[in-house]
Parts: C-alpha cells; sequence; structure tokens
C-alpha cells in the first residue's frame, strides 16, 4: 500500500463556520458589544474563514428584548447597520444565523435573501421537531438561502429516531446535515459511527456532512479532525473555543490544523488577545471538572453552568456526588 | 459485519500510570510539598491507578540541589520516608521513576530493588542517546526493576532514525516502549502512523505500547484515547494535566473514559478540587495559545514557556510573529 500523509494536504470543498457570536451568546444572552461582533467579523475575513453565523432569529414574544441582547434576533436593520460593507462575493465569507425550531417566529423573521444580507439559515431542531424543521428549511429554501439542518442532542436519542429524522431530511433542500454533540460527550469511534450513520442516509443527495463539536472532555478539536477526515466537508469553531458551558471547537487550533493556504492563522490570534481574551473578565467558558463531569456522564451542561454560578463553583466533589446521584 | 461498542468494555491489561509529580515538576524545579506528593499518592491508591511516577533520578552534580527540589532526585531514604507504609501488592499501585540518558548517574544513583519502594524505572532519552538507554535498561533490569523505554521529542527526528532506536530497543528486557510526543504536536493519523511502526517493531517481543501525550492543541486525551484504540496498554495522564507548557492528558478525562470497573473517578474529582486547582495561583499550565502555536508549528514549548514569563506574556501577536519568523 502506498503510504500517504493526508494531514499535509487539503480538501478545497472542505467550508468552515465560526459561530462565536451565535453560541457564545448563550453565556450571556447574546450581550455582545457592536465591537466584538464586528472584530469577530474582521477577523473572519481576514482569516479565510467561510461563514459567520452572526446569532439567533429567535422569537421576541419568546425572548423578551429587555432580557436579550440583538444577537438574539438579528433584526435586518441590525445587521444592515453592522456589516453595511459585507460582500461575500469579494471577501468569501458568507453571513449565517441560526434558527430554532419552536422558539422561532420563522414565517415573520425571516425576509428574501435578496433583501438581507445573509446567505444561510441554519435550522437546529430536537429530534422530535423534525417536523417543523422540514417546513423550516423548505421555506427558507424558498426564500433564497443555503439551509442546514441540525439535529441537536443527537447523544441523546435512539438509533430509530436518528434514522427517521435523516430520513425526514434526506429530500429537503437542506445542503448540509450536522453532527451536533451538544453534550460534548462524543468520543471517536462514536463519531466515526455516526459519520457513517449521516453520510450513508445522505449518499446521493449532494448533501455535505457538517459537524459541531463541544469541549466539555477536551474532545472537540479532536472529534472535528475525525469528521474531517472521515469526510466532513462543513466545520464549526469559535474564536478561543468561546461558547456555551466547556465551549466549542477552537478556530486557533482548526486553521492550524487545515492545510489549504487560503486559511490564515494571524487574523485569529489577534482577535484573541484583542478581544477574546479579555472577555475572560465577565464570562466563563472551557472544560472546567463540572464540564467533563457532565460530559462523560451525557448530561447537558445545564446543571454544572448552575453550579459555576453558585456559591460552591468549586466543590466539585459536591457536584459530582449530586450529578452520579442523579444518573 | 457485527457492529460492536467497544466504548462500554476495557480490557484488563491496560495500565495507566500517574506522571503529575515527575513532569508536572518540570515546571516548577520540582518543589512540591510533601503534602501535595502524598495526596497524589493517596488519590493514585484510592483511584486504582496502577503506576505512580514520582520523579527523577537525575544526577545532583548536573542539577544542583538547592536549585532543584528532591523529585529531582528521588533519594531512597526521602521514598523510605513519603512512603513508608507502601505496599504494591496490597494497594495494586506500583512507584516509578524516570531517569534520563545524559542526566543521571544511574550507575550510582539506583539500587537493587529489593531495597527501594520503587518498581519501575522509565529510561527517557533522546534517538542519539539510545546506546545508552539500552545500557540503561539493562543495568536496571539487572536490579530487578521493570523498565520501559522513553524516546522523547518523536516528532523532531527522521522516520530511519526511529526505526533505529526501535531495532535497538527491541532485545533489551524494556517491557514497554513509550510514544513520547514531547512537543504535543500529533494529529491522530500521525499517531496511527506511529503506532503501527511501533507496534510492529515490538511485534512476537512481548513488549507493550505505551503513549504520553502533551496537550499543546488540546489532543492529548484525543491521541491517548487513539493509541488505546489501536492496542497501547501503558498510558499517562496527569492530575489536572499538570505538566510542563501546555501539560498532559487529564488524569480525569482518561479514567471517566476507561471502563474498567476497578478505576474510580471520585478520588481524583476531590484531589483536584483540595490539590491541583489551589497550585494554580502559583504555576500555570494548560493550552494557552502560546503553546498551541508552538505545538503546531512542532517546536519544544520552550519558546513559550518564556515568553509566558515575561511582561509580553499576552502579547500572542507578538509570539506569534516571532516564531513564525524562525521556522
Amino acid at each position: 500500500m502506498v503510504e500517504t500523509a493526508p494531514w499535509i494536504t487539503y480538501r478545497p470543498e472542505l467550508k468552515v463556520l465560526d459561530c462565536t457570536i451565535r453560541d457564545g451568546g448563550l453565556i450571556n444572552n447574546h450581550q455582545f458589544s457592536e465591537e466584538l461582533v464586528r472584530a469577530v467579523y474582521d477577523a473572519c475575513v481576514a482569516a479565510g474563514v467561510d461563514y459567520m453565523e452572526v446569532g439567533y432569529k429567535n422569537s421576541p414574544r419568546l425572548h423578551p428584548r429587555e432580557q436579550f441582547g440583538p444577537w438574539r434576533f438579528c433584526d435586518e436593520d441590525l445587521l444592515n447597520r453592522i456589516f453595511a460593507d459585507h460582500d461575500a462575493d469579494r471577501t468569501g465569507l458568507k453571513l449565517a444565523v441560526m434558527a430554532d425550531a419552536g422558539k422561532s417566529d420563522w414565517r415573520e423573521q425571516i425576509v428574501p435573501r435578496n433583501e438581507s444580507k445573509l446567505d444561510m439559515v441554519r435550522v437546529a431542531f430536537y429530534a422530535h421537531q423534525v417536523s417543523e424543521a422540514v417546513e423550516m428549511i423548505e421555506h427558507c429554501h424558498g426564500l433564497g438561502y443555503e439551509t442546514s439542518a441540525n439535529l441537536m442532542a443527537v447523544t441523546n436519542i435512539e438509533d430509530v429516531e436518528i434514522d427517521t429524522v435523516l430520513q425526514a431530511i434526506k429530500p429537503t433542500p437542506a445542503q448540509v446535515m450536522v453532527i451536533v454533540d451538544s453534550f460534548g460527550h462524543l468520543y471517536r469511534e462514536q463519531v466515526d459511527r455516526l459519520y457513517k450513520k449521516y453520510a450513508e442516509a445522505m449518499a446521493g443527495t449532494g448533501k455535505e456532512i457538517g459537524m459541531h463539536a463541544h469541549n466539555n472532555i477536551q474532545l472537540a478539536f479532536a472529534n472535528t479532525i475525525e469528521a474531517i477526515i472521515l469526510g466532513a466537508n462543513r466545520v464549526d469553531a469559535t474564536m478561543g473555543g468561546l461558547g456555551r458551558g466547556a465551549g466549542n471547537c477552537h478556530m486557533e487550533l482548526l486553521l492550524g490544523f487545515l492545510r489549504n493556504p487560503k486559511f490564515r492563522l494571524r487574523p485569529i490570534i489577534g482577535l484573541l488577545q484583542h478581544h477574546i481574551e479579555p472577555l475572560k473578565t465577565t464570562v466563563e467558558w472551557g472544560p472546567l471538572v463540572p464540564y467533563n463531569i457532565t460530559g462523560q456522564m451525557n448530561l447537558h451542561p445545564r446543571a454544572a453552568m448552575q453550579f459555576r454560578a453558585s456559591s460552591e463553583k468549586d466543590d466539585f466533589v459536591k457536584f459530582y456526588d449530586q450529578v452520579a446521584a442523579d444518573v
């Protein structure tokens, strides 16, 4: 067998999506300054990132505007103001939003693509919401958007549920089906198994497989690499791993791994230094022990986040005992 | 093909080595309190860890005692005092030390096994030191010890050098040949390639393959898992990932992954809370951006450690530019 060294070459069709503001906003109810959002945007352009997901299109009915920041809604006038000079053809960076099944007024909130700065809508849903997700994908596709199907919390449902979702998404116009490890629980052999399941289900449709990993047990980057090795061409990352709980796959690690010369690491390093590290004085994220524990136990990080917000936040043993007793 | 779920079973022959004090001591010249060392020991016993590497047998000629702490030398009287009640037969925990080629007075420093608390000597060496390493292994084996061959900085040498080392180690009595990713540079396909090379070279000798990973690009745990999947039966970790620069594979993640019921996570969580987290006020470790950069560039973390000790420690772009200019 001829030995190859795949780690020094690249696949041009591999696209990187930055979801710093969208996923990171779950820490602080999307109360980011406009300066920070624009700095992330500028870094994405300079680094050659393919997509930036700037937030949610969530319903203001369900998410009061006095409690949630503007990136929870991504109103078109906000996008027009912050990204006034946006030009995906020139920069190569497309803008995306996420719309949640059950949490969005998607029939009203999403305008035709040719009236928006946005190029893509990613539809996030739990397995039981797949019927609404299909409608959302078809609706957004009809408005001209690229679309993506993001089945959340995949480690928490049965194989038969995953299979049913995949069969429901298969005939839709979604270009991407994303493996979403919401609890940061997957190990590499489990990634392999899910990737093969997703890829087999989507075979012949032209759909790409995506990977969205969380870092509870420090495997977000590793699992993203694994999905890439297997053939995933859409991968998510955030600057400095910023994201709820343990955070996400780090953009600076991912771009350091990818060998496409269009990617440039230095603008990301600059963003980390000037904008992301300073956030650590006000928000916390990363693979801390309580997140390790929920990740290992395949639990939503909610309990760990609450614990870290309490006065007992460093009493790891107490948290371990609480969680172990519940499992 | 029958589908299996290997992540819910285990191999009883898989042994875990804690090298918290040995590798972590490279941060602080092995100036740990006796209380801390004993706490790590007690946690290893309680958690079912197989080996604890308590430090180096390095030469006091080359390492002045006024500059280096006692765990750099592991004098027998120290071991006899701190581990007075040590009983590997009762607890299942064996004690190990590391001896470096070129830095040890191994002919004088190492006493017969039946006069020592130690059960194992791990011989660390660079490729060009393999001849001394072979002598050291034979010497220590002659004294009754289990031995291990730890070829350091494997990402920095040619294939032909690795092959030559493996052929030199093959006929020795070393029970273990360890893959040592000193610079924290390896990705999973590279781990695969090295593992196969090591395993093929040692086939038929009964030697086990070990994995010692560093966390510069957050892949220490992932690469350790990868080696385990491939068949490695000796793996290293440290409590909280404590170790020079970016640190090591985290023991709490590793034991959370392993399914052998003899391993218990709770004592490790307690150690982290009471002894390891408090160290963060005086020493720094973990996959910080400067270590990401040296790891990606396959460099010794030395430059990053110096940078983090300087007044410019948060000027990541400056560090990136310095390092990129040198590569």
